[in-house]
């Protein structure tokens, strides 16, 4: 049975607010799709928007693809117009895409009162552009705008609109919920009523938005219902709620319901080339995101380590490897011995049979989370703290004597919106058996002190001059006490290679901040080998 | 018909990576879900974590509520173990929580694998529990952990399990997909098999997560089965993807199927109130989140927005304002326009038909927002701004010259945890014709620059004395920059009758304060009627 998977992600997907790709950004994703084993990318409107009519252009000799096969989007020809006389339409072909995807009107309502133009010509549109394209050598797949929407309203119209279609040469007809707000079991009717009207032969598709919360739902309804052909975008990107996540549809497919997809196995690396599309895109994962999230398969509640010590899949609905992704231990005061004894082992340690052990950091991790401490998404102070409970010590790279940071305006400068202040900070330090004395400026008090912390460290330890510090949250608990209240900064500090997360908790930011720095650094220059000098 | 709304937002919600709530948040947080209008609002496990067993003692005289049912989530008793001397059930009594809901084995592997004890005895603990707390004059809920694919393992012990707890006096049994791997068309079967096992009488729930993207979709398909009680959480919080989001499911219910779920119309508050909860628990709320997210009726496409000035419906599913939402256009300022001038009359200010002035605030507001500010939780910093473009100025209360702040720790006090560090603050400036140098101390450099600020204002305008810092907000954006990205700092103040927001934004933390500090005591005294002196 022919079944298509056609990505959307460089065309519907780049409508999502605050997404703006470039050509190069398209032309680094679409090897990362066919990676992924998609049958179709869709790379863009040539003709309609200047960067996608360039993306075409580049794609012939720049793009080598093994998989997929490049489909160009465009419309039907305009209303009243010769379809050989439409530029969109030449635009199409221009693009030198095999496969071109038209978007049509299924919804008379929209052919009435945002074309205003007659049923008549609604349909002679559809039929002009599929047949002078696939006269043209091309195939087509024509996407049928509200098609749902169109159908509850009019289901002649809108069924005519597919025949229209399927008689000019049309492989598939896409039925779209554009503006997003089916169900499934709606879904589930209008799928099952066209077929009905066409027979089996017709191939249908699916293109779904998440309005609902259901886009994922309503495109395996369809599949369900007879549909060969799923649109969506990875990460699930696109306009408003954006677009069916294209990784969950396809990993239910194949996991669920036993289909095979996506070209050479292609599910199993789905978490990287999700990431790695984020990472060109620049919007940020979504953590909570099916499948693929950092925390997909994260566990934190105290009933399911101990459940997942005994058998992990007594808590986990597939094996994270089926996607790339894995599991993690989250360390937190929910957790009990069995999430501690867990998490050791992701780290590298074999605490198995150590009770008293097992008990003692397990109290400590109470204690510390009861003051603000949060060990679920700072693994390295978690490691330093289990380091210290087993060896009873700290690496001792360096001592610290004291440290000030000053934050100032200059005289006139500090009239509310836009004082101009400078910061300052002076860390006195021993290491190496020398005593330091630096000072670091910065834009915020935070940034100078790391400034001057690295200034005097680099000199014996010249390996924190790789360590880069790429993420600082703050919160401020009990906030019931306005300024006079605790704070928690969770820093995150990469070393190229290996990224690791840091807690720190204190009356005020800069302690809490401090405190987190200095565990960034202690765990860098411990995983980096280094030994106290 | 009796359909239950159950949220459990500050139990498994409180699951999700990241999140850790205090006591105090607890408190902010239940206000605002009996506000969405929800029946049971599930509080937390006391006896199991003490900040939750504080929380059951604090909320039977700080909380009240006028819609939902406090509800305590506890386990059935151990194996072995009579009931009555279990621990974890007496501190279930002990919490006076009206409602206890309990979790219970109904996969017979875990009865035999994790909990390593008989059928007989997984049954006996259900019947023992409900039977018990019932006696007690409570009403019991049973969350059916793993149900589904306990079911589909050994449909006999599932129902079994099910029936033990209705005949023992449970009024509701929660079919839960703990691991979250269920599929709409399986939760349809599953339901529908245990209710022709059943009977009509018994009431059925579902607690759904996210781990295939369906939990909306599997929750409609249950209540499409016959469950009349849906669990799930604001913001679809939750351990690994998320519970069920329960603003979409009410959503879809209410808007789609026409059903009438919460009190008083709570829908239309969904999105300040799902907003307000991601303030309170410090997660950034999803853009793409379905109704109630910042992009969810945003629209980008050329195609879009052509059509949505014919009419906005031709390309939205609902009217957003039936969840509080609005619908914005990415490429005009018709919306914003709209918006200011709404905000200017809930403020006080008649705003209609100045469309030059309505131009200009919206285009700051523009502005200010790209730059970081935000001023739909900061109501008085907007009301300054909007009297600023009125009457082309700020009140003149005082003039800032300059400022500074220091925090340092004693020498030997530096080393990280614990580190106790001292912070102060200089002030000068100008007010009542007189100029003020002044020092004040605190335990953060905020709070330092706050006691300076006031000890040198009071003396002319003693009405500061009242205004009381009360909450205190730090979001730290554009974070892939580390320390050196953009801070926003939000300011709540209370003069003891009213209370006011204010934002500040700026490169650093402590000049993102200032600014907001400054409008907490601008707005103050412009609202005590005081001129300046």
């Amino acid at each position: 049975m022919t079944f298509d998977v056609y990505d959307t992600t460089l065309r519907d997907g780049a409508q999502q607010e605050g997404m703006n790709l470039t050509v190069a950004d398209k032309l680094a994703i679409a090897p990362l799709l066919d990676e992924l084993g998609v049958g179709f990318i869709e790379g863009g409107w040539p003709g309609a928007i200047p960067k996608d009519t360039e993306f075409f252009r580049r794609a012939r000799t720049e793009l080598i693809l093994k998989n997929a096969v490049l489909a160009a989007f465009g419309s039907t020809r305009k209303a009243g117009v010769a379809v050989a006389d439409d530029p969109q339409v030449r635009a199409l072909l221009d693009s030198e895409a095999a496969v071109l995807t038209l978007v049509a009107k299924s919804d008379v309502r929209h052919v009435e009162r945002a074309l205003k133009t007659s049923r008549a010509e609604g349909l002679a549109m559809i039929t002009d552009t599929v047949r002078f394209l696939v006269a043209e050598g091309r195939r087509v797949i024509l996407d049928a705008e509200h098609f749902f929407d169109g159908y509850r309203f009019d289901p002649v119209f809108a069924t005519d609109a597919a025949r229209a279609a399927f008689d000019a040469g049309a492989e598939v007809v896409t039925l779209c919920d554009t503006n997003g707000g089916m169900l499934p079991d709606r879904v589930t009717d209008v799928v099952g009523a066209l077929r009905a009207a066409l027979g089996e032969g017709p191939r249908l598709g699916m293109h779904a938005h998440n309005d609902t919360g259901c886009a994922v739902a309503n495109s395996l309804a369809a599949v369900d219902a007879g549909a060969s052909h799923v649109q969506g975008c990875v990460n699930g990107y696109g306009e408003r709620t954006g677009n069916a996540d294209l990784v969950a549809i396809v990993a239910n497919l194949e996991l669920k319901l036993g289909m095979d997809l996506l070209a050479d196995g292609g599910l199993r690396e789905s978490t990287r080339i999700a990431h790695a599309i984020a990472e060109i895109t620049n919007i940020a994962p979504f953590q909570r995101q099916p499948y693929v999230g950092a925390s997909a398969f994260a566990h934190k509640g105290g009933l399911h380590a101990a459940a997942i010590k005994v058998d992990p899949d007594l808590y986990q609905h597939i094996d994270p490897k089926a996607v790339g992704n894995d599991m993690r231990m989250l360390v937190s005061d929910m957790a009990g011995r069995a999430a501690v004894e867990l998490k050791g082992r992701e780290l590298g340690f074999d605490l198995t049979g150590q009770a008293e052990l097992l008990t003692r950091v397990t109290n400590r991790v109470k204690e510390s989370e009861a003051g603000g401490y949060t060990y679920d998404a700072a693994d390295a102070s978690f490691e330093l703290l289990l380091r210290e409970e087993l060896t009873g010590e700290r690496p001792a790279y360096f001592e610290v004597e004291s440290w000030r940071t000053i934050v100032e305006t200059q005289p006139g400068q500090g009239q509310g919106r836009g004082a101009l202040a400078s910061a300052e900070a002076t860390v006195k330090l021993r290491a190496g058996g020398e005593r330091f004395v630096s000072t670091g400026e910065g834009n915020g008090p935070v940034n100078a002190l790391d400034q001057a912390l690295r200034l005097a460290l680099t000199r014996i330890y010249p390996e924190i001059d790789r360590f880069e510090l790429t993420d600082f949250k703050v919160r401020i608990l009990d906030t019931e006490q306005g300024t006079d209240s605790t704070t928690r900064v969770l820093v995150v500090t990469t070393d190229g290679e290996r990224t690791w997360s840091t807690v720190g908790v204190g009356p005020n930011i800069i302690e809490a901040s401090w405190e987190a720095l200095l565990d960034a650094h202690v765990f860098g220059l411990l995983h980096a080998g280094v030994e106290p000098r």
